[in-house]
């Protein structure tokens, strides 16, 4: 199996998730602005997951573009990446509705850190399978600070949402924002 | 990145927004002619929608069909864009299921209008990193009267909307008409 | 514009519909066989759209195969029939919970209508437009009593739904086996 | 027609039912742990499916690369094993509602039966037709073990249902482990 059509079927999958996601943001049942505020906890969530969703997806490309072949294994741990990342209309949703509550937040945590831990292993295959792949990732994998960070991250979420769900979600933000802003100063802090 | 997987992914979520709007045509109870009059006018924004992503899918193949190479800040700035196309299903539901009043019909405006704006920064992320694309659309770009009529209506068609909701709906009318009639005197004419 | 995207769109907004019409199908709050029953009129209902969606899919590839080149008006031709077709899930869903009635199945069949009209149209487009098509697709089209018959029993069980709902849905399960079995004397006679 | 289009479509229509399925999770009420209980079931569920339908896609790849030309039969046969696909979440969410009842089990079981039929349907007319695909694939089905035990344990399911759905669970579980386990050992008895 070559990657086209692996890349193809996770393009197809990540783009439902993403787009399902708005099904989660219930048309209110008034009609003034005031209204919206109960479905704006959800919008901020969908925009949040929206992005996450969007880095994957850029990240998924570039590794899969340095990859030549794909077997059974790697197949499989990018099914596993795709079936965590399936949950985020549910988690996100979850959060929407109940005013930020810590046990949602807490579960939105456990969703990013398995779909961060499935990346990593899928990762791991490739690198394991493919010469070539191997030769253009290992190196930004061994020192892949960014990655490591946020792992440590979304694990510390988890307890922290049970003492403020704040400050896990800025955690959330803040991975975000690692990986958005192409600063090559952050960058290059974070991969040293 | 080349631009396929962008286009493909694009097409895919475009797709899925077009089509999932019609979930908000919710079944009526009756059997009756009269049971979908109530589902009548979130069928006409539907259609409207429907038409309006439409022209957004026509407009990105041709833009895209010109460029050559992307970077992260393209990426982005399609992926913000898509976001906001994201949104039509729930903007239209929310117009269609109350009568066309005036706050749903001005947050309509606003997702036309900040879909506009993310279509002209991706517009202009591509012109200013690709030099065939600038090379190419530079010109058309410079004289987009239709554009900036859509952005000018768009904008004006929020505060409008509190006035009248039905002047605002004339407007986004027009302008889908000015992007689907292809009339070369009209275009002509708005190139000017 | 060439032929892959405007196929590959169309390929995705037919796959998300036919797929989408599975979420009319819902749970049934019993747990015995005899709790399927008010579900079997929509599955059956959801297996005919199927069907025809299928028909419509093959046809609509056959014809954009011997295609070289689009324009503008074919392009909003082929948007014209997805917009037809994506509301198959709401017929659908319409028919299936309300015990086959009249206005329901004649709404039904309206779509089915649009939709074949909608084909002429693309269809009639696309032979102007490519002089490869015509050479072709002219033939088969100026002799297509399949199309004409179809449209024929279409027209015919709106009216006949206010009769009887099942002569129509009969009309509706006879075009699709005219469509799906490929026994050559039928396909001979049909277009003599 | 090639076979580039089914397999995008097929890909496609797969990618969505297996995202879909995650709208059945329905968000809890609740916001403490105790409040995901109800889920539980459904996503567990969820997850055979995913792995279910994961299984499919893989082993729908591997047939169609080994395959040249498709005909019309080959078309139907590929959209019968989609559209019983289509009912996974159906049947999936039925029994995750309702505590794994023994009707909701044994309607899984007979999916599951019907999907694993249909792709027998599939292959066979594969074989047929295509003289490169025979080749290659005949040996595999002639001594097709892993598929015939399927088959029979699927079939065995349903009755079993109504004696202890947990056993008709345990046999699903267990289908779709001889599938995923690569182990050569196990492959190797089964096929011999």
């Amino acid at each position: 199996m070559n990657t086209t059509r692996l890349e193809a079927f996770s393009d197809a999958v990540i783009a439902i998730v993403m787009t399902i996601m708005v099904l989660e943001l219930k048309v209110p049942h008034g009609t003034d602005l005031a209204s919206l505020r109960p479905v704006l906890p959800t919008f901020l969530g969908y925009l949040l997951s929206f992005v996450y969703l969007g880095i994957y997806w850029n990240n998924h490309h570039h590794m899969l573009h340095a990859t030549r072949k794909v077997n059974g294994g790697i197949l499989w741990a990018n099914l596993n990446l795709l079936f965590w990342l399936s949950l985020f209309p549910f988690a996100t949703a979850w959060v929407g509705e109940n005013h930020i509550e810590s046990t949602p937040v807490a579960i939105y945590g456990c969703v990013l850190l398995m779909a961060a831990i499935s990346y990593t292993i899928l990762q791991t295959a490739i690198v394991k399978h493919d010469s070539h792949a191997n030769a253009l990732l290992a190196d930004a994998i061994g020192s892949d600070l960014k990655g490591k960070v946020s792992l440590a991250f979304y694990a510390a979420s988890i307890p922290i949402a049970f003492l403020s769900s704040w400050i896990s979600i800025g955690l959330f933000v803040l991975v975000a924002l690692i990986w958005l802003i192409p600063d090559p100063r952050i960058e290059k802090k974070l991969s040293e």
